[in-house]
């Protein structure tokens, strides 16, 4: 823990936390008048904390691209949009007929407070919330295009058609290629999408897109390989939430394929590359490459 | 069942029906790669028919207000996003933590043909593919104001608010300006967005949206009350789906607040006042007037 809260990630991580935290202060005061239940279940998985290398993916993406604060609003909107993707996807995720996860970010998950059918309508709150966000925050011009990208990150080709391969591959054995592309989808669709939402929001060429498209596909895998190998290495407390749950839910992950130290390997091979995509954009994409050293060197 | 078809609406409803299932299945096509279980279970419960009452307002909404054949896309896009969010919250209506039905439309619900986790990813899936819908298809001047519609009436201060205040609402005695809040939320403010997103596709100016405002308002009250009735009167044979489940509930209705007769003419009244708001739009919001009409005779 002491060595992960020095990380000089750690910094622009909270940074990002910050601002968002206000942000969806004034978000849920925009739903004045909503069930008061409903409220809360989204404020209390909203506020839970977590990383939120999500939304600092985006900030820092659109500030290594160089992008102008007449276009800030577009990013936050961005920022603010992905993490309720996010935060939506672990809600559902713990629920008892996914997961069913009684502990998230060290607290009671979702429905262990506010029962099952709350939790559920939550989420699919948190989905319409954030394309509203975007809808009414950003720049009309960039509008279509990050709503476009969030929903193909999130929908069957991403996001939540990894899920459905993960479940799928539960109790069978995957070939690794199977093992990149469910995580490809399941957790990198999502981590590229915000590094290319902040490009786009910036304005950035198709050149500088694609470095950035390509340093959120290497940044995702590595987070998912040091996800899977903390749930095996990691205790509760440490992570916040059950851990080991993956080898006894059958599930396919690095270290059952490959072994502990080659599953470090493989992450620090994606952060190599991640970090060498970053090279045409010099000292501006610093804080891009903290953050891809800290997803691999992170303890929780 | 034989005076419902030989309704004059039944031939709109009909039309808009094919656009749509042409429309839905380039859709899935858009989504090849995709997890075939995944696609199977969003195609299972959305070509499971229904009435596609909601993308028929959009079209006849469009057609009402003049929409040019240029901006038909725009509502054509706006018909099936609507379509996608309203099946989706079946499927979620329909789970075990929520109304835990077995049947819908005459077939198996959707967890119980593909199993409760499928089932609520696939709703989730139905949301994104909503808003992409817009954000791909329609004119790229009216996607922000259709988005911020679809995502507003959907949300926490319209269907998934509604169906909180219903589950909050079980086993209580509301009071009849309570009921009519919650079915405002609940059933109407997707019925209302439906008339106006067809408006605003069309270009209607404010008076004449105000106008199908206020349409879709009444038409949504009478739709839940005739829903309210045809649950108390009707067999599950009737209505593909179980009936007198919310009187077993202990959900307030119509016809537990205010006896069936009373309902009928609640019904009644509110059908004449749709019709009265379209006044002004003349002999060009026929089908509308037509729509209202089944929304109130239907047996199903």
């Amino acid at each position: 823990m002491s060595q992960t809260s020095e990380h000089p990630a750690v910094q622009i991580l909270k940074q990002a936390s910050d601002q968002l935290d206000a942000f969806f202060n004034s978000l849920l005061g925009r739903c004045a008048g909503a069930p008061m239940t409903l409220l809360r279940s989204i404020h209390y998985s909203l506020s839970a904390g977590g990383k939120r290398l999500r939304p600092a993916l985006v900030l820092e993406s659109f500030r290594a691209c160089d992008g102008s604060p007449q276009r800030l609003a577009s990013a936050q909107a961005a920022a603010a949009a992905i993490e309720l993707i996010h935060t939506f996807s672990l809600v559902h995720d713990d629920l008892p007929a996914m997961d069913d996860d009684d502990l998230r970010r060290g607290r009671p998950t979702n429905h262990k407070m506010f029962g099952e059918a709350v939790a559920i309508l939550a989420g699919d709150a948190m989905t319409t919330m954030a394309f509203e966000v975007i809808a009414s925050d950003a720049d009309p011009a960039l509008i279509p295009i990050l709503v476009r990208e969030l929903a193909a990150a999130s929908g069957p080709l991403g996001m939540i058609g990894g899920q459905v391969l993960d479940i799928e591959g539960e109790n069978k054995c995957l070939l690794l290629v199977e093992l990149r592309e469910l995580h490809r989808r399941k957790t990198g669709a999502l981590l590229t999408c915000a590094a290319r939402m902040g490009a786009i929001a910036a304005g950035a060429p198709a050149d500088t897109l694609q470095q950035i498209t390509d340093y959120g596909g290497h940044l995702g895998l590595a987070f998912q390989i040091i996800d899977d190998i903390l749930d095996e290495t990691s205790t509760p407390e440490q992570l916040g939430k059950a851990t080991q749950k993956d080898r006894h839910a059958g599930k396919n992950t690095y270290p059952t394929l490959l072994g502990l130290d080659e599953s470090r390997h493989q992450a620090s091979l994606e952060l190599d590359q991640a970090v060498a995509c970053l090279a045409p954009l010099g000292a501006r994409a610093e804080s891009l490459r903290q953050i891809a050293r800290f997803v691999v060197e992170r303890e929780v």
